[in-house]
Formats: C-alpha cells, sequence, structure tokens
C-alpha cells in the first residue's frame, strides 16, 4: 500500500470509530476556568514564578545551547537538582527536557534484554515506551494487584527486576499501594519505579509526594516532572547518588538531548521555592476535590485528578463542550488515552483559582455529569 | 546480581576505559568563547530573542499546562508552527518538547511491525531509539551509501518503508545526497525522513535546510529541532497535512507529552523571525568553518560542525582541556556518542561571536591540535 493510501485509510478507520482529534489553539486572555491543565496549583501563573522564568531568559538566554555533557549544564540546573532532591528526601536529582524523556532514561539506562520489568497495567505511557525500548522482558500486572507483582518478581529467576507504578495515576486518579509494593520489591531485591507527576506538589507532607513517606528505600528510583503541579516544563530522576551517576552516562535521551532551557528551569525552581513556603498549599486541592467529587457522586480521589466516566466518546466529547459553552475546560480522555477503553471526563482540581469561579465551576459540572451520564 | 552491585560493576569498567563522564555546571558570567554550544548563529542570547522568550513567560505563564490535545495549544505554537512550515517550504508542521520527541513522534507513528525501516549508519540516538520503539524491522546501511539504501528497499518486498538520515550529520559534520536518496526513495515508494536539526539555520538557501531544494517531493518527512540554530528548545515535525494529522492522532510522544513552554516557544519563533530577515547569517558560519578547517588541516565541513579525530579518547580529553584553559570551549565525542569508535573534537563555527574572540579561538585551537593529534 502507498504512504498517501495508507494515511489516509487511517483517517478514515478513526473517523468511523468518532477519535479523530484536532488540535484548537486558546488564546493568552481567553475567559475561562480551566479544570483541564495539570497546573494544579496554580504556579505556571503565579508573579515569582512567571518573573522567574522570564529573568532567566534574559540573564542565561532562550535556550541552553547544547546537551548537559556538553555545555548545556548551568549552575541553575544545578541548583534546580539539589533542591528537588531535597524537598522530596532523595539523595540526588537528574533534570531533563520532559518527564517523558525522565520516564524513558530511567528504565532504559537500568534495564536491559537480561531484566525482568514489571509494569503495572495502567501505567503512562511515557513507561510503556521505556520498557518496550529497553528491549527488557515486560510482565504487564492488573491495576495496584500486589501479589500479581509478587508472583512475577518470584519468576525472575535471578534476573535484575524493576517494578513500574505511579503513586498518583494520572487518568483515573486513584493512588498505588506504595508501601506494600515497595515491600514486595525489597523481598526480592527488586528496584521500585515510582512516577510521581501526579503525585509531586500533590499528596505527602506538604507536597512531597508518596516516595518520600516510605522508610528510607534506597531501591526507590522516583521520576517526576516540572511540567504538572511545578507549573513550568522538564522532568527528573531521582534516587541514590549511584544511579544518578549511571544515568547521567547511560541515559541516551538524557546524553543525546538538548538540556532543559532556562525559563522553565527557573520556573520550576520558584514554583518548588512557593511550595515549600505554603506547605499548606495541597490541601485546598484535597478540600476542593472532595467537594466536587461528591457533588458529582464519583470517588474521591487520592490527588487533583477526578475521573468521570461517560457512556460513550461521543458523549464524553457532547459533554466537554457543554461545559466549555458554559466557560469551564476540562479534560475528555477517549480510547487509546484510557487504561480501560472507557471515555470519561477528566476533571482537575485546581488550588490556584478564586472561591467564585471554583463555586460556579463546581455547578456547571454537577449539570453537566448530571446531564449527559445516563445518555448512551 | 543485586542492582548495587551492579551499578558499581557498570561504574568500575566506565572508569576503567577512560569513559566516566561527570556533569560541569557553567555560570552565567563565565569568560569563555563556547564553540561547543549549537547555537550556532547566537540567537539563544540575541536580544530580540531573549525578549521575545522573556515576555512570553509573563504573558502566558511558565508552562504550557497540559498536553497539546488537552489545553497545551496556545496561538504561540500555532504561530510557530505556521511559521517554519512557511520558512522550510512544507505544508504544516507540528511543535514538540525537544527534537527527540519529534524523532520519536514521526518514526513510531509512521512504522509498526510491518514497516521495513532502513537506517542509516551515522543516525542520532534519537532516530535509533525511535525505530527500535516502533518495532519495524530495521535494516542498518554503511553511511551515506546509495546503493545499498536502494538493495534495502528492493528487499522490502510490499512492505511500507522508511529511510532515515540527517541533511548535515551530527557528529561528523558531513552531508548527506539527499537528491539521490529521495530519488530512490520515489523510485520505490519510500518515505524519506530527513532531521534537518544541524541543517536549518545553516545550509541552503537563506538557511532553510536542504530538504527545502528538493525537487517538491510529498514524501519527505522533516524533522527538526528549535534548541540549536534557533536557540532555544524543541523540536517540529515538516510535511504534508495529512502526516501532521496523522501524528496528532497516533504519535505518543507527542500525545501524551506537556506541550513546549511558551517562553523557548517564543524565543524560537523570534529567532526565526530573525533568520528570515537576515539570509546572509549562514554565509558567516560557512566562511569561518572554512578559515578553521584549513588551519586545522581537516576535511571541510558541510555546515556548522568541525570534527577533529583524537588519537584516543584521553587525549581527547586532554587537549579539550587544552583547549579549556585558554579560553575556548569546544565538545569532545568519545565512544558511545561517536558513530565510529573515533574519539574527537568536534567544534561548532559560531556566527554570534566577535572576530577578535573568532581569530583568538582559531589560533588555540591551532596549536592544541597541532600539539595533540600525534599524541597515541
Ligand atoms: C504519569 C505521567 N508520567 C509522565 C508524564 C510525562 O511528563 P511530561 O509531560 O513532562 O513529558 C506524564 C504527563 O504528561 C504523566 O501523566
Ligand atoms: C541530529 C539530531 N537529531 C535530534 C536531536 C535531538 O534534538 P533535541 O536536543 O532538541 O532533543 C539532536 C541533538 O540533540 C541531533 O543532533
Amino acid at each position: 500500500m502507498s504512504w498517501d493510501a495508507w494515511l489516509a485509510e487511517q483517517r478514515e478507520s478513526r473517523e468511523r470509530a468518532g477519535l479523530q482529534r484536532t488540535l484548537r489553539p486558546r488564546a493568552a486572555d481567553e475567559q475561562v476556568v480551566d479544570l483541564a491543565s495539570n497546573d494544579y496549583l496554580g504556579f505556571g501563573t503565579h508573579p515569582d514564578v512567571q518573573r522567574a522564568a522570564s529573568a532567566a531568559a534574559l540573564s542565561w538566554g532562550a535556550g541552553s545551547g547544547a546537551s548537559r555533557l556538553v555545555t548545556g549544564t548551568t549552575t541553575l540546573h544545578a541548583e534546580l537538582e539539589a533542591e528537588i532532591a531535597d524537598f522530596t528526601g532523595r539523595d540526588s536529582a537528574l533534570v531533563m527536557s520532559t518527564g517523558y524523556h525522565a520516564n524513558l532514561s530511567a528504565v532504559t539506562a537500568l534495564a536491559d534484554r537480561d531484566t525482568l520489568v514489571v509494569s503495572d497495567a495502567h501505567v503512562h505511557a511515557s513507561l510503556i515506551d521505556a520498557a518496550r525500548l529497553s528491549r527488557a522482558t515486560v510482565e504487564v500486572v492488573p491495576h495496584n494487584e500486589v501479589d500479581a507483582v509478587r508472583a512475577a518478581l518470584a519468576g525472575a529467576g535471578g534476573r535484575r527486576a524493576i517494578v513500574l507504578t505511579e503513586s498518583v495515576y494520572s487518568v483515573l486518579g486513584d493512588a498505588a499501594p506504595l508501601s506494600a509494593l515497595a515491600e514486595v520489591c525489597a523481598d526480592h531485591g527488586a528496584l521500585l519505579l515510582v512516577d510521581e507527576a501526579h503525585g509531586l506538589g500533590v499528596v505527602g507532607d506538604g507536597g512531597r509526594g508518596l516516595v518520600a513517606a516510605l522508610d528510607e528505600a534506597p531501591q526507590v528510583v522516583m521520576t517526576a516532572t516540572l511540567s504538572k503541579s511545578l507549573g513550568a516544563m522538564g522532568g527528573a530522576v531521582l534516587g541514590s547518588a549511584a544511579l544518578i551517576d549511571h544515568l547521567v552516562n547511560r541515559a541516551r535521551p538524557f546524553i543525546f538531548d538538548t538540556a532543559l532551557a532556562p525559563a522553565p528551569a527557573a520556573g520550576a525552581l520558584a514554583a518548588l521555592r512557593g511550595l515549600r513556603d505554603r506547605p499548606e498549599l495541597p490541601d485546598v486541592i484535597h478540600r476542593r476535590a472532595a467537594q466536587l467529587a461528591d457533588r458529582l457522586g464519583v470517588a474521591r480521589a487520592a490527588g487533583a485528578v477526578l475521573s468521570v466516566p461517560m457512556p460513550s466518546p461521543q458523549v464524553a466529547l457532547t459533554a466537554q463542550a457543554a461545559a466549555r459553552d458554559a466557560g469551564v475546560r476540562v479534560g475528555c480522555f477517549r480510547p487509546p488515552s484510557v487504561p480501560d477503553g472507557v471515555a470519561r471526563l477528566r476533571i482537575t482540581t485546581q488550588a490556584g483559582i478564586g472561591d467564585d469561579d471554583w463555586a460556579r465551576a463546581v455547578e456547571v459540572l454537577a449539570g453537566v455529569v448530571e446531564q449527559h451520564r445516563g445518555e448512551p
């Protein structure tokens, strides 16, 4: 088949399934309450964070110039690494361009053909791609089933093993049974990789995430993004100094990628400092998330993400549009972006918006969900 | 073997081979002539570019908030896409967080188990990873050998096929035989993917890259980075509207990644406009690159990258340190970051530095290369 014919055929099959997607640019001055963004604490538009990002572009330049090992490592990167490691209680950190790079880097630098990767069925695309790229044997276990992880590790047969999980899951918003997983991993000498993309800034003591609360567990590798509760862009891998040294030397998606630009690095650092100064900020998320879950009649979330199942992808889109018309943006996740095939509204609780806007958004969403939940 | 023991063993074997790497943060006010950065035109620190990046952080925020399909697409992204497509003569463009994401996205969205990927032996790590991740059958052909590409395509046996190349190669600095490759691909109905990371802003009419000079070839997929001659951060895939629509719907490293932050997007856009306004700028690179190549007695480069082979990784490091002590930073590439196993200095020609600094750097490098070339 020719490439043109193949592209056309692919598009037709998406359209038949109601799964065609298009990009819709938003304007800077748009009037909408945004409950789709992952900037849960509103740091991305906090004046201190914006000013820090803005100033970094002026003092350092628009880019970092080259990869971290060539000339792209600035003292700004080093500062950010020291502070994020300290905040989350890890020995060392390595900052990357994206959270996606962080997951690709961590897994591919550690796992190879002689490794067993045990992956929760709900982990993020970046972890799935990472495991695939590593060429390890991958065993996918049912979501949050610790016994299945134990059984998989028992079958590792002397291979080095890594277990992949998220602390708070990105789409369904539930938490992993982290202590139990850490225990099972310790029993089997396995590494536990915890993606704190939706945990950092949201859960744990002062927003430190869930890894920080584990008993000192040297066998935990933590990954994080700077693009969600820190309101900027970038990712990080955190763990022992030996782990970070290994990544610097072996992680291809780190080594062969231009360093994170100064503006988002400085923005993330300012947000981290803001979070340290205001440890009560994540509480706002939890209060609001509980209120919204109760009002919508869905299960309370572990973090900021509320998942509202819809009867079909089409209804989910209609519900999203109805909310948008009433001035509230929410996410609409359809296959293949959902781990269980169920289309849903994905609503993110925001601590950074005013009480009035929040109250209005809750009422809008209650109406929209009420109206669309039952429709086929 | 335990993870700790494995990490220690890996480190020891790196140290034995003289291939251990460490990060060295640089300060903002460092006094050095930087011939290691890929910011060939100096746009990263051009006042217009810095101001645009800085202003974007203030008007849009430090981050984009979510993935492009959720709420991360701003009118800034759309503008950048329109202008970079127009500048390079492509129908459409899709901006990503990094050039690495661009290559991963393009290849994995197009290739699957039923595809043949024909890859030049010297392509960048991101393309190698992309091909691996796609699960396609990968055939690696000797560097720049068009006949080998033809033979590989002749054996495709009806599978869709993609040929991977760079326009100007990142480490050795040589150019691909692009017209011949395009012809062979057209003969076989294969796609030609050209990574213009080191071509954009450097080669072709006014820095448009080498793809722009090909006869209108709808079967060409171009990828680029915003992190090199545009002085910022990010990547792009360029091609037909049908291709871009396909990527928006199918490229996991695009779909599941937070959008590029506003500051680097605005910086890249300002640099692109600067390049359009000053089409003679790339000529400075070519003049200086030729001068430096002649002075060092190495082959002239196709673009900005001069490759100077060194007798060993250790000597390469010593030579790099000697240049650094004399105030000139150059790159030192050792295995596994070189396609041919030969350690080398990688010197990037810079159009953005003053004549005096440039002249001094040429003399420093001539001395350093002279002194270290012969040493075992
Ligand atoms: C769980 C999880 N991990 C990793 C990522 C990737 O992070 P980034 O967007 O910074 O690339 C995301 C979101 O995009 C995520 O939800
Ligand atoms: C040829 C080539 N392609 C892709 C990339 C990746 O681009 P980025 O650094 O923007 O991720 C690079 C450099 O890093 C490169 O040299």
